[in-house]
């Protein structure tokens, strides 16, 4: 209950700190027989990694660079999981905790630093421990086991993508999947994303950060993924991205702009598949792909403001403890140093593909007992 | 497992139908000596009575008519709570079945019954079941336990107030929580209110409904609560209002704008508390009152996106199943009618503050176990 | 995690006091389309009532005379379960509270008064609240729905059968299911049983009571349920079981003796079935059913030490809070009076049974998802 | 819920294979601020490795020899728990696979090759898998953590203590602790663990192996632990106890010896303390320190049937799957090679002593939420 497991059935626990030697994931409930190589992870992970997008160095990224090897170290025997737990382990090669030393006393702002401080009675105070987007990566390599066990279950027609939609103030005017790879931003726009990059370079020289929009749009769900009540699929999604400390909204199909639509305007209507009366579609997604929780069989869509990265260049005002009475507190500037984001959205992008992955794997391993088949006649 | 109970050590689980005998919750987890007594239940559940805001019939409101009566079954003794399940009954005094026979071959455009229907196999379909807001009757009882806790453990401060601050495309332009109860909306300023109300009827006399935006503020809650990673304060809030059927999105603080905006102007600043050098301040609240998940001890401030009521009056393009073949379908239309909502925000309303309490108990009392004092010493 | 829910996936949620209003039962995580009826649970609950064993008021049982009125509430439509949760409700009606007044500061030796006023800083006094053995028809109604899943899943092979093995130091010499329903200890053995009724009356006339054995035998389980490592399937029915107040002691198939047997006699060998070479068969069980903590498909088997009955009325030494002083205690003697049963054995008889099906059932759920079917091949 | 996480609020997770690479833990919510050094954990995993038991090599050991060095990969800083997962990761260095090479199709009686083939489609041969005993390295690494939790919370007065009590028929006439490190069966009594010892190599002679019975005590647990109904402390101790794959049996107190008590022998009598009259003191202990589920405040007692060693070197008869057709079987003979221990009891007892830490940790942080302090007055 200490919250860092996600999942009922399919379950991710993750370990580690952002300076500690390792982070690190131990997935347990993942069936049997699922084909699971490392090099499935691995390329998860890669995409993760600082600069590791648009395949340039650019103002969005950051200058860590870990090498962010993941070893299974249980739960695959002939390259397929056996039932049993699935750990995951990523060395830390590139922590630089002297970077943090000057922090020791101090709250950086839009930090967890304070909050830790206040709930635990102490912190780790190298690189902000677990809050860090480092623990991230771990997320990335379990997502990866979940992404396997859904293409296993529900076939290649699976797929969950992101893609930055807007940043530092400006969106995308097309939707081109083929494009997300090909630029630093991670968006599906190329030109949207070359003027992103540009009002990026320009808050940079000021040291300062941009926020953005995430758009993320699941496909190949059938019909019947999500439990009624209290864990809807979008309940469960919602929970699963606002655990991203960047994030500060989620909205589903219309989202916000629901509020001000009528409701014959918004209501998706149902009609026959024309070539199988056995089946329904629906007309429109307005609903995002869900209705009462429970997936529709349309694509699963939804949206997510990414707040500007908090560790910024400029002198910022904070508080400091008293060195000789860490009780107390005193006010203090700070100028945080070291290597940083200018825009995290491009980082997330697989962040959020993996959170995706592990809420209907998860939801997909839950949806095999809402009904049993009854047992056949002794004669 | 299967989406009932919410919270994991103040577990609030609720059974019932729309059109079944009863709608109920039983709380686990709930500390012993608390006192509750059920006046402080039936307070809230009145408040979520159709009707019953601003003090008279109005546009927003439907026609169904519950007394409500909550029962306490167990739990409480002699006026405090024991330690052990209370458990709450609500009689459905108010169900005409009848009313849906006519819909039992046909799903309903914007509600659950195409996806209950596919995820069990069959489903009770008199006024939505499981799915009806009517199950919420069992949240707001399960909240006044919750409430009744965090008044008990964080005193008198501690408050969570919700409001429509838009709905029908109009939006509070003041916020005055004395006017919420005095008009029909539960909006927070009389004289939007009344525009609302307006423009409601209009959409009422086309057979129409609007959706709308619900903000709720929660104060009096101490820094440290939320646990970290996935179990994050304001990801468990999202869940919390995730589950709401009529909710399409949520954002915390500055929310979807922080999108635009640079990290310099949306880092909220740390301050020494002037009057006890001891505590400390945050000069803003753009993180809408946690950090790295875990409350900071400012005002937790989110918003909803409430879409429209999706039983309009209107008529709308659905399917149903054919008389002799149940497995295949065939188009059809549909005109909805019986007693609904124009606008659900007001309704739910208390049930936003209920989610919040039930929330913040859990995250309470799962505070209570980040460290522990140590053993005094034996002399 | 207050300790009121049985199950992880097949939840069992019990809830009120011996001499409250009522006591239930919500099941969540119960499939959809299982055949249940009213009758099915009241079969079950009719066995568990004080002297209503053996056709005849005997030595054993207790005069408290309760209609034991069971209600669904809510989860079932037409016969069938919907997939949603199932409340079931039965009124205290023969709840003497006066006769407890008199114990409202004593602690009565061999019962929970004494933990529970610890615990939760007050009590419940009337009749043990939740501690009493009236808690325990609702794990019976809840028994009854789990035993409704597994007849539907693993068909009418699907039994647990148990019965009092011993009783005040007289056992069965054989075991013979025929007449268990048809004397007052439930016990396996006529003969045996005239015996157990003639020493328990020896013992009641001296204001004493007995202990007593049970075992419970458990048949057509398939090979393959439990869940490796922590949750053994004999783990989880070790832990159902010793959750019964009466229950000191349990031992799966050889069980003690075990510990006197060498590995070459004790180990149970597999043989091809000579009908069938794709099944295999033990040739002796003395591992009582599983390995490795899952099911081998032998019939389960597990014997359980049953402590006399703590309310005698002969006089004990115990303390009482002082009157003026609530916090401190002095010694006092008691001499229990009013309605308690000789020996315990027979009225558990129905409740081992129900746990055994809430534990198969549970675990038959698990194994849901031990392993998936791959997707078809699209083309 | 796969089964390899245990506890509820201290929650470990293990992983790892007897012939993978590591096993490992994943210890979650253990509070902020315990001293924690490897050494703690080495110490106790040192006294579970074969033969480190007694001081010399015995009939009672194997002869797989792992050096079993632990390392804390996370949660730890600066000698104290962070809040955060603890990591443990033990390599395997002496996994030699290829003694297992012929056991690739056989199932060997008494172990869960059988069941895991029947629940997973397939297993991990090499030496078990995760049913092999080299999984309870992790289960005593992380008892090592809980085992420091209690030490910190209740004081030095903690201690559980488990050992041999009897074997290959052999009982213990005395117990003194002092002995239990000085002999290879871990036995109470000198004289009893020669005579254990010799009956051990005749038994080892014949290629059999021998059970025994362990008892475990638990001092310096005050009064109020356990949760009432489902989760009683005795319930999660036989539950603990029981996933232990040589385990199968329990009692508590007085356990099967109650079935032949009365009431008016077996009830514990309460007394005020002559001390000090707040304090309630039980003049004897038949009930093993626990009443309706929760600590008595007196020793903690109970025994478990241990089964021989089901690897013994004589013929066995048993089954394997055809070569050419591995969904049908044929009967063969198996003689089992490699290391094996003549009887488990000695290596068992650390691990019972950590099942009893990790038991009463977990217990010991749910009792934080029974009862909450109120806010003080605002002024």
């Amino acid at each position: 209950m200490a919250g860092n497991t996600f999942g009922a059935l399919f379950r991710l626990t993750t370990f580690g700190e952002s300076h500690g030697e390792v982070v690190g994931a131990v997935i347990d409930g993942c069936p049997a027989g699922i084909p699971l190589v490392e090099e499935d992870i691995q390329r998860e992970l890669d995409r993760r990694r600082p600069g590791n997008h648009g395949g340039a160095r650019t103002t969005a990224g950051t200058s860590r660079n870990e090498a962010d090897r993941c070893e299974i170290l249980s739960g695959v025997f002939e390259g397929k999981t056996t039932g049993t737990p699935v750990a995951l382990l990523i060395r830390n090669t590139s922590a630089h905790s002297a970077d943090y030393d000057n922090l020791k006393a101090v709250f950086r702002p839009g930090h967890a630093d304070y909050t830790y401080a206040v709930k635990y009675g102490f912190r780790d105070h190298r690189g902000g421990g677990r809050s860090s987007g480092r623990e991230t990566a771990a997320r990335v390599a379990g997502g990866a086991v979940a992404k396997a066990l859904l293409r296993h279950a529900l076939g290649g027609a699976y797929s969950a993508t992101a893609f930055t939609l807007r940043a530092a103030g400006i969106e995308c005017r097309t939707v081109d999947f083929s494009v997300i790879e090909k630029n630093a931003l991670r968006a599906a726009d190329m030109e949207a994303a070359a003027r992103m990059e540009e009002q990026l370079a320009r808050l940079r020289a000021q040291g300062d950060s941009a926020g953005g929009i995430i758009e993320c749009r699941v496909s190949g769900v059938p019909a019947g993924l999500g439990e009624p009540v209290f864990d809807k699929l979008d309940a469960e999604l919602a929970k699963a991205m606002l655990s991203l400390g960047a994030v500060k909204g989620i909205e589903f199909g219309s989202g916000f702009e629901s509020a001000d639509k009528t409701g014959s305007s918004l209501n998706d209507a149902f009609r026959v598949d024309p070539a199988d009366n056995r089946k329904i579609t629906l007309t429109t997604n307005n609903c995002g792909g869900t209705l009462g929780g429970i997936s529709t069989g349309s694509e699963i869509i939804f949206r997510l403001a990414i707040k500007p990265v908090p560790s910024i260049f400029q002198e910022q005002q904070t508080v400091r403890q008293q060195s000789g009475n860490p009780a107390a507190y005193e006010n203090t500037a700070l100028r945080i140093t070291g290597r940083h984001d200018g825009c995290i959205c491009p980082r997330i992008v697989p962040v959020v593909e993996a959170m995706s992955h592990l809420t209907l794997a998860d939801m997909y391993l839950r949806s095999k007992t809402s009904s049993v088949p009854p047992a056949p006649p002794l004669w």
